[in-house]
Parts: structure tokens; C-alpha cells; sequence
């Protein structure tokens, strides 16, 4: 079957894209030394998970318990819940699910790091532990000093737990180049003094995990951070255009689309709204999406299920019943609303993916 | 079950406020004479679909076909399908609907009309049809004027429709309630004008759909709308309280959050962001959504799973693992991320629903 005899909307999945971004990510992170761990939210699917380590990543990076239970099924064996889990519920999947993987968890207080201990020493279960600091983003993460060695030390000790090191959040995805480039820079110096109040308590680590999609390729100016969890790059999306380090060509997701009104003029409606590509907006363009066919058009409001889509003057008249292909702004949040997704190559579909950790909020 | 002992994020929906809700509109409506055809798009759920109907709907109203579908099989016997359908696909799957159901179709194209005419002619099959018109909110629907009334006989003329009457989305969800009130009296002047234009041409109906859920209780004001189609009634959120019309005790839908973080100073991070509520933004208020316990923390920011939430001097301490409640800016799109529902009463849980037509995007 052909991408255009879909029923729309649906999300396409260019597999030759998706195939070079994984390898581009993976080439580049193996060329600079650094330990590839990519982060699952953005595409919530069992067979790109795979993709992902059997193109070299050491593991997956998870948001939520029920994403890494998700990912479990699908084989990954090496994950990590890059979020603080609480409550005795989670605790006790925690433990069944460290049963049947290498476990690797994320807090930056000690009320976490004392259940997690807890939950899993009573059962003679262990699972990695980072613990997370603010560098700059004001996220989670403990702010460096005093206190957050005190809590690397009390990782350290904890039953249950083995200190692995540190995670940051850096979620500095605006500006150009050269300012990724001075932020990365500055990071390190910060993650040098960090690490070197680390060395003076004597506490040893094997991992800093950092990174994020648009400063990906810049990675190496802050070699302080030896494990990556960057995950928009499988897909790339309009935010990661306009950040400038990629391209179009380097999108493997759009939304296929059709007109169904053009009763008012100037204007075209879409059968895709904000429970297609969510309400994201883009930090710096007008609008909800580009659209492949004609960029001059623009997504410019969206109710539920209504894409309004302002006509220019000089584009070609729409019927009712065209066919159009949008990139979203943010294909992490759009992918979130889709139950499966359409694989092709070259627009012959090849398969049909689940989304199967979409709603895992728990 | 006591709610306070789900794991978060979690939906609850409050039976009792529920009911009360599905009471007073129907009861309004009932007073007044006009059919209530409330739109499902709000809850998704074939459990209060029934309630809807139990409590005197005509039937109900829905966007998409798959969620058509979904409701028709909870059993739901008369449906409207507000959407300009389109696509071979579409029209198989809607022949097929209208062999087990009373459906109306909506369109506002001749080539739409006649696609559905020809899909279901061919089968020997009719469904009701309305012809949306703008009457002031630019999304989908034609001009009043003779393009109109040359829709409206086309879709009396043609095999397989049955000319039911007219359409018009009046989203007009902003202002005071007296501005609400001056809209609706304009637009009654509106479609008296172009009803009598279908009189002029000979033509009759019976059903003129309209309505949205911060006016419906000045729907009298407009009596030539006869058929009511407001969703967001069932649960309330933040938009509909600051559009005035409802309380705080009117919200039947909260989510229940976890604090999992407080490491940066002024600030706690929940365990539900854009994943849990959606990105909808508020029309008046700063934020994401309204903490029942405490309204003057600001869900200022969200990431997909993280809600950063600021503190004021007078908040009371924020312990980790603390359980708070929150009502969202915009039910609709926050419904749409769950896949089920927690219902109490009096804070036991009753029931768990499915959100059953959720990503129904076709």
C-alpha cells in the first residue's frame, strides 16, 4: 500500500530518515567516546527502542515506570527511569521490573533515595542510582555544594543502591549554534568543579548523563558528560529545524492530512487539530506545523480536530480532499497522540508500529 | 478504594458533581424545548455517553467516526457526525455505521455531499443530513446566501441524504455574560434571516444545531437554535469557571498529581505535565490548571511529564510525596491523554472508565 491511500490523519514514518538519524547519532557519539543512552518519550515505541540498541546505544533513557515497563517487554535489557519515583505502588513494580533488567534510577532527595533503598534491599533487589543536579535549568536536580555530595554519599551507602554518578537536565534548546556551543562550554567548566568536589570526598562515578537533541552534535565540548539521553533526533520536527542543526531532509515524521473545507475564504480546514499534533508551540515560527507541500501555508490556530490554515496569495487553490503532509512543531508531544504510526520507504508502507508506551504516565 | 491511595497522575471524576451537571443542563433544556444532542468529544467514554442519553439526550454528538463508532457500540442509537467526512475509507466504515444506527451527517461542500450521497445510494442506505453554515466564526461552514440555499436543495435532492436542516459552531467561549447574551441575540437575528431565505426557497427543516457549553444556559436567547450540542458541561475546568458561568464545585474532573521533587528553592515539581493535561493555555489565567488545595501555586511551566510549580511566601511547606489535586485549563484535551478514569464518590472510588474513543482520530 501506497502513503497516499492511508486514511488520514495518520502519522508516516520515513524509515530510510529514521535509519540515517540513528545512524548519524551513533556514529558520531562512538567517534567522540561517549556512551549513547537515548530517551524513549519521543517516539514510545517498542521497535524503534530496538533500532536504537541494535544501532549501538547501551540502553534506553525512560520518564516514566510504564514507559521502562514497556521497553522491558520489548527486550531492552539496560534501562534507566530518569525521574525521581515515589509511592509504594511504583516501588513494588520497581522491584519486579529490576528483576528482569539492569535498573538504573534517578532522584535528587534523600526522601527518594531512602524508599527506593528500602523497597528494594527488603527483597535483596540492587539498582543503579544517579543522583540529579541543577546545573542551570531549575528543573529537578539538587544544586551543587555541600549537600549534594552529602547525597551522592548517602547513595553510595544506601542498601539497594549503587552510586553510579550524576544526570543533568539540559534543556537549553533555544539560540543559535554558538550559543549552544558557549552554554556546552560553560557546562563543563561547572561539571569540573562538581565532579571535583566529588573526587575530594572520595567518591568515584562512572557516569554523567546529560544532553539533548539540538546541542547533540556539540556533545564533545563538554566531555564531562559520558552518557548522552538525547531522544528528538530519531525523528527531528520544526523546533529542531529552527534550532538550525538540522534539516527538513533530516524529518522522519509528518501528519498526513486532508482538506475537508474551504468554505471561507483565505482559508483551508484540515481533518488535525491539537488531539493530532497536541498544542506545542514553536519558539520561534507562527503556527502548529510546516506543511511539506507548501510552506507558505500556515497552521495557524487549531481547535480539537479543525486545523485552520491560512492561504497565501499566491498559493495554488485547495480542494476538498487533498492531500497534504505537516511537520509538526514538536513531534514528541504528537507522537503522544497517536495509538500506531505508518512506516514506509520511499511511500510504500512496510509497517504499522504501535506507540505502545503512549498514555504510560504512571 | 479511597482515591487518595491511586497511584498519580491519575483522572478522578466526582459522580456526584457529574450528575448534577448532566441534571442541570438537561433539566434547562427540557424547560426550554430544545433538544440536547451533547457533544462526547469532552469525556470520550461510552460509561457517561449512556448517562448523557439516561438523562434525556436525544442522542449524541461526535467529531470523528471512530468515535462514532466507539459510541454507537455502547449501544447509543442516534448519532451526528459534526465532521465534513471524506475518503473511501470513511464512507465504507460510515455505510456500515448507519446500518446499525440514526445517524446526521454535516457538511458544508457540494463535493462532500455528493461523495456521501454516492456511498450510501449505492447501498440502498439514507442518513440525516445538516448543512453547516458560518455564521460568524470563520472555521468550517458556508456563507449565508444563495451558495447556502443551493447546498441545502442539493442535499434535499440527493439519493442516499435527508435533508434535516442546519449546522453552525458558535465558539464564541470568550467575553463577559453579557457580552454571551448580545452574541446570542445577534445570532438569533442571524438565523432568522437565513432561515427565512430556506423558507423563501421552499425548502423545511427541522433541526438548527448549535450551542457551546459557556453559553448554553443562555441558549433560550437564541430559540431558533433547536438542538443543542455543548460538550465541556459534564466536567467543567478552568476556562469555564473564568468565563463566569460555573464554580469551582461545578468541576467534576481533577487529576491527582505527586509532588516528586522541591530541590530548587521557590519551587515543586508534580508528576504531570504536558503528557497529563496538554498544552492548553488558559484565555485569563497564568498557568496550566488550578491546585484545589492551595490556588495560589502557579503551574507556571510544563515539560512532558514534569509541572514546574511556583511557590508564594504565604505557601505552606511541600513536602515530597505530598498529594494534590488539579483542575485542568481545558477538560477536553486533558481527557484525551488518559486511557481510563477514576469515579468516586465522597473520595471511594466507584468505578475505573475506559476513555474508549480516545485517539479515534479518524
Amino acid at each position: 500500500m501506497h502513503i497516499s491511500e492511508l486514511d488520514t490523519p495518520a502519522v508516516i514514518i520515513d524509515l530510510d530518515v529514521l535509519e540515517r538519524n540513528l545512524r548519524r547519532a551513533q556514529e558520531y557519539f562512538d567517534r567522540h567516546g561517549i556512551r549513547f543512552r537515548p530517551h524513549m518519550k519521543t517516539h514510545k515505541s517498542p521497535e524503534i527502542g530496538r533500532l536504537q540498541v541494535e544501532h549501538g546505544a547501551v540502553g534506553l533513557t525512560c520518564a516514566k515506570l510504564g514507559e521502562a515497563e514497556v521497553m522491558a517487554d520489548a527486550g531492552i535489557r539496560d534501562l534507566m527511569v530518569a525521574y525521581p519515583l515515589w509511592g509504594e505502588q511504583k516501588l513494588r513494580r520497581l522491584a519486579r521490573l529490576a528483576e528482569r533488567c539492569t535498573l538504573t534510577v534517578v532522584f535528587d532527595s534523600a526522601e527518594v533515595a531512602e524508599a527506593i533503598s528500602r523497597a528494594l534491599s527488603a527483597e535483596g533487589l540492587e539498582v543503579g542510582a544517579l543522583v540529579e543536579i541543577d546545573t542551570g535549568m531549575h528543573r529537578c536536580g539538587i544544586a551543587p555544594g555541600p549537600a549534594m555530595v552529602e547525597l551522592c554519599r548517602r547513595a553510595a551507602d544506601l542498601p539497594g543502591l549503587r552510586f553510579r554518578g550524576l544526570m543533568t537536565y539540559q534543556g537549553f534548546i533555544g539560540g543559535t549554534a554558538a550559543e549552544r556551543e558557549a552554554e556546552l562550554r560553560a557546562e563543563q567548566d561547572r561539571l569540573e568543579g562538581i565532579l571535583g568536589s566529588l573526587s575530594t570526598a572520595g567518591l568515584t562515578w562512572e557516569v554523567v548523563s546529560g544532553g539533548t537533541s539540538p546541542s547533540m552534535f556539540l556533545s564533545h565540548l563538554a566531555p564531562a558528560i559520558n552518557e548522552n539521553r538525547s531522544g528528538t533526533y530519531v525523528f527531528n520536527d520544526r523546533n529542531m529545524v529552527g534550532s538550525g542543526c538540522v534539516t527538513w531532509d533530516d524529518c522522519a515524521m509528518q501528519v498526513a492530512v486532508t482538506v475537508v473545507s474551504n468554505a471561507v475564504p483565505g482559508q483551508i480546514i484540515v481533518d488535525a487539530g491539537s488531539k493530532t499534533f497536541s498544542s506545542d508551540r514553536s519558539a520561534g515560527e507562527e503556527g502548529f506545523g510546516r506543511f511539506v507541500e507548501d510552506p507558505c501555508l500556515v497552521l495557524e490556530k487549531m481547535n480539537e480536530e479543525h486545523g485552520y490554515t491560512r492561504l497565501n496569495g499566491t498559493s495554488q487553490p485547495h480542494p476538498i480532499g487533498q492531500r497534504l503532509h505537516v511537520i509538526p512543531n514538536h513531534v514528541c508531544t504528537a507522537m503522544n497522540m497517536h495509538d500506531e504510526v505508518w512506516v514506509h520507504r520511499g511511500g510504500e508502507v512496510v509497517d504499522c508500529w504501535k506507540v505502545a508506551a503512549r498514555g504510560k504516565l504512571r
